[in-house]
Order: structure tokens, then C-alpha cells, then sequence
């Protein structure tokens, strides 16, 4: 019998510039409250929190049970090897550009690694997580905690080939798929202790899939050059004290995805404009959250004002929204046991 | 009457992935010895160095002397207001990709500065370097010192009118047009104190002209976040002590002009291949340095070897080179008075 709590943060992905690539994560979190027993029983999952009315409680179908047992096929078990009442309480919204399918998916992989004791590190459980979640950025700034950049290393060819399955075929059990080791790198960077992230919750879904696909396929030197550029600013003068708010906020720019995005997001374009440090002081840019249509501002003072500032352009256009103010959660994931 | 010396390091640009984003300054510099006198007088050039045959020491025709006499214009002046003796001790190859242009153009900018007493900060200094060499990456970095990240700022419709006019224009006196103000941002990277750049200078020129007529419009998605991902590593990672060699290398791949240009400098596919960790401990990877036809490789051991494995595969591709093994010139350009 044991009694443990997993904690996994939301997160932000596409910082800015860094379009796949920085991912930050946010103090707001899902938490999985576990008891287990000694011997062999059932697994019962109740949920609480954001969109509960459509969030299954069956094992089978949950996503957060579904990677805790794709987890454990691949380590030789066919089920949980104990009884086990886990509830979900999880304040962050689904759909809507703040990584909530990235937190279940380490909710999942951590609940597999202390239900059968694996004994996985951060490191062994992120090569599962991104077999659920191709792109690094929101799992691994959820995973490792702060402001990360990430990547996928290249993959030989029988790695692409344990990478192919799809995230449903895995969650399914439709293959039995061992992830390659080490799929991913990843840095993090310092960050201003004063800086928060105001983060604009608009109410209404955009599905990942549409915002990808109003992409364009290629993009011309100037726009790639113009992202590296800002990118690697931002990384340096994000975590300088005190920060230079005029600096973060030029290299907050994008020209990657945002300007292609801008028309699913009514506001976004008019926020951007306007939260500029000689416009509204403490602002240090704002952007896109993930792929939308949250919206992320960067701030180290007037939370409250520069909120409400983002608040009443979307009402201009017609959306109603929330807002919070967040710090970054450091310390990403975690399990902390009761005695 | 005084007595003084510039003195202005080389510079790699395209560092890696930071194609148009990276410079990195090598201490190996070009010096400028100059004694002026108490009133009007002569301008006498003498130059000894690299091309030394081909390089004119007529002041209207010298680019040192061309770039000085466009920023006495700017402040008032026709000519030099003193005479002036100015010997000129240049190592940087010329064509090479090791920044010779862009270390003349600080030079002169420093004489004029210094013989007409302007009081010019190397901010500002910048300014009228950056209407010479318009891509801020070398001149950045050989200005400011150590590895730097620069890029230039959006410009409005007239600062853009103000930048029209061609080098040429400017040096050949064909215009007079003051630089805009803080045309560029940079911010200066950490850097590991073990690692050193290993050049190896092939014996023949490339244009950055036709290094650059080689380049595609436009990019890929996958390949223009391919180099964000790396270049926010590498910035990152060549800062930290130990520096892990693996994560540097793999963070010094390059998507977006070392593909296009290897077929300009035979060798360099093989290099790059060849200069990992795994073969050559010691080794953290290798680029093109700014357009070619030099490659520079970084490492913390080695360097010999490192060297004379790269001199090598030039070989065996009929090219003979030389190399140096180079720190930064972390206090970039300066001016040393004599009493």
C-alpha cells in the first residue's frame, strides 16, 4: 500500500521566436492523487476539473491511463500489477494552447513508473512521453520545469521506424512499440525572477491539427533568419536582471506561425501591437500560446492592468475570456509521497 | 601631435546554425599604427600583410582610409583636419570568410573617430559600420569581442531611404548619408575558457557574392526550425564548463547555407562528418566559417591534431591550406595610446 501524489504544470510552447522549439512551464497545475494496494485489484479513476462532462473515467479510454499502460506493456505487464484509486483533479483547460495532453501523458508515464516501480529517471520517462507527443516542446518545459528549448535528435533508420506508430495506435494497443533511448535534448535558461506570464484564456477551442494547417509549407530566408535571430536574444536577455523590457520585447517577435495564425485568433495581432513596454510599462511582449488560441504575455509589473489590457481587445472581437497570472512552475513534474 | 594603434580582431560568422545570427571574434588582428600631427598635413598609408601586392594605399581608394573619410563627411569635415601617418599590419586573409572587410571597416572608423576627436561609443561607431557591412555578424563581433549574436532592427520607411545608398556610393563619396541610429541589437554569449577555434584557411578565394548566389529563396518548415532548435542550443551549451562535447556538436548542424555551399569548398561534407566526439576526442564539431572557403572547428583538446586531420581531407580535395588555432579576442576592437 502506498499514498502519492503526481504534480504536472501546464505549459506554453512556441515562446516568441521559438517556434518548436521553447516551451515554458507554467505554476497551474493537474495533480493525480494515487492510493494502491498491496495485492493485485482494480483500477478506479475518478476526475475532477476542466471539461469533466467529456473526460473519461475508464482506464481504457482516459489518456492518462492509456500511457500509464502503453508504459507498462513496454516493461513486460499487461495490466497494473496492483490495485489502484487514482483521482484527477485538473484545472488545465483542454484544447486551448496550454499543454494539457502534455501533462497527462507524464501523468500517465509517472503513474506507470511508481505504480510497477520502475525506478525511471526524468530522462527515461521523456523517450515514452514523446512517443505520445512528437513535438518536445510543451512535455519537456512540463517534464524538467522553467523555460526549456528542445529537440528531437535524428533518428537512424530503425529508430524512424520504432518512432512511426501513431500516438492512437500506442494508447490503443495496437502496437507494442519500445521508444528509441534519448530521443530528445533540451537546455534551460535562466529567467528574470520578477517576470511573470499572463496567460489569456479565450473560450473557445482551436484544435491543433487546424492551426497547423494553415501553415505554410516553406518560408523565405529573411522570415528563418529573422526567428533565429530573435530566438537567440530572447534566451540571453530573458533571464538578465534587471531585464531590458524594450530588448525582450523586439525578440519576442515571430514571423513562423504567428502571422499565419492571427486570423483563427480575433485580437491577436492588436494585442501584439499593443503590449509594448512604451505602451503599457512592465510588458516584455506577448504571443501566441502553444498553437493557440491562449494568448501569453511576458511581464514584470501592471499584471493586473496589462491582463485586462488583452481581456478588453478580445471582447472588442467578440471573444469572452479569462485570464491568470503565472509564474514559472521550475520545478516541472513531480511525485511526492505520504507517509 | 599623437601616437596610437588600432587594433581590430578577425571574425567567423555563421557560426554553426547562426547563419546571419553568430560572429565570433578570433584574436588575430589587424593593426593600424598612427602618428598625426599638430595641424594640417598628408595622408600617408603603408600597408604590409596579407595581398599586399593588390591592396591600394591611395587614401581615396584604401578601404580603411574610404570608411574613415565617409564618417569625418558625416560630421563636417572634407578631409582629415591633421596629417596623418597610418601603417597598416594586416594578417587577416582577404576573401577567405575570416571577416577582413569587416575589420577594416571598424578600423576606419576608429581612425576617423580618434584623428578628428569625435568621441564616438563603439555603439555609435557601429552605426556607420553597419552602412558599410550591411549583415551585423562580423563586424559585431569584432567590434564588441567573444561570440555575439546581432541582428539589425526594422527600419522605418525613412531610416530605410537613409540605408539605400550602396558601399560603394558611400566610399566612392558618390553620397552623404548619415546611418540611422542603434541599427543593431547584440548580446555577447558565455563562452567555455578551454575551447578554442581551429582554422584552416584554404588557398584560394570565394566571393561571398557567389557563396551566396548559391543559396535557395525559400525553406523548408522542418529545416528553418531544424536551426532554431540547434542555434538556441549552442549558444547555451559552448558557455558551459565542462562543456559537453556531444551536445555542442550536435547543436553546431546547420540547415540553412552549409548544404547549399559544400560543393564550393570540396572537403567540407567530409569535415564535418568526420569532426565528431566519438573520432577525435576533443572535438566539438565544425562549420563553415562566414562564407568559406575557410572551416572552422571548435575543440577544448587536441587542436594539432584536430588541425591536421582537417588539413588532411582539404588535401586529399587538392586544396592546400594553413590553420591556426585561435581564442576569442574577447575585448573585440580597440586603441591603445602611446605617450
Amino acid at each position: 500500500m502506498a499514498k502519492f501524489q503526481i504534480s504536472v504544470p501546464a505549459s506554453s510552447a512556441n515562446i516568441g521566436p521559438g517556434f518548436d522549439v521553447l516551451g515554458l512551464s507554467l505554476d497551474y497545475s493537474m495533480t493525480v492523487d494515487v492510493e494502491t494496494s498491496s495485492g493485485p485489484g482494480d483500477f478506479v479513476l475518478t476526475y475532477e476539473g476542466d471539461s469533466a462532462d467529456s473526460v473519461s473515467t475508464k482506464p481504457s479510454e482516459n489518456m492518462v491511463t492509456q500511457v500509464a499502460l502503453y508504459v507498462l506493456r513496454c516493461n513486460g505487464m499487461e495490466d497494473f500489477p496492483v490495485g489502484v484509486r487514482a483521482h484527477v483533479k485538473n484545472p488545465i483547460p483542454l484544447g486551448r494552447g496550454m499543454g494539457s495532453s502534455a501533462s497527462a501523458a507524464i501523468a500517465g508515464v509517472m503513474l506507470a513508473n511508481e505504480v510497477a516501480k520502475l525506478g525511471l529517471s526524468k530522462d527515461e520517462m521523456m523517450d515514452y512521453v514523446l512517443m505520445l507527443e512528437r513535438h518536445p516542446d510543451n512535455v519537456m518545459a512540463a517534464m524538467m520545469g522553467g523555460l526549456v528549448a528542445s529537440f528531437l535528435r535524428e533518428l537512424s533508420e530503425e529508430e524512424r521506424k520504432a518512432f512511426e506508430p501513431s500516438d492512437d495506435d500506442l494508447l490503443k494497443h495496437r502496437a507494442l512499440t519500445i521508444p528509441p533511448k534519448k530521443l530528445a535534448s533540451y537546455f534551460r535558461f535562466p529567467w528574470n525572477p520578477d517576470m511573470k506570464a499572463i496567460v489569456v484564456i479565450p473560450e473557445f477551442h482551436l484544435a491543433t491539427s487546424k492551426a497547423r494547417s494553415v501553415l505554410p509549407q516553406t518560408y523565405s530566408r529573411a522570415d528563418a533568419i529573422f526567428n533565429l535571430q530573435r530566438l537567440v536574444m530572447l534566451t540571453a536577455a530573458i533571464g538578465q536582471s534587471p531585464v531590458q523590457a524594450d530588448v525582450v520585447c523586439e525578440a519576442m517577435q515571430d514571423k513562423l506561425h504567428q502571422p499565419y495564425r492571427a486570423s483563427l485568433v480575433p485580437g491577436l495581432t492588436e494585442i501584439i501591437n499593443t503590449l509594448k513596454p512604451e505602451n503599457l510599462p512592465g510588458v516584455c511582449g506577448s504571443c501566441l500560446s502553444g498553437a493557440g488560441p491562449t494568448v501569453l504575455a511576458l511581464a514584470t509589473a501592471n499584471f493586473e492592468k496589462i491582463a485586462e489590457t488583452m481581456v478588453g481587445i478580445f471582447k472588442k472581437n467578440g471573444i469572452n475570456c479569462r485570464y491568470l497570472v503565472l509564474s514559472p512552475a521550475f520545478g516541472g513534474a513531480s511525485v511526492t509521497y505520504s507517509s
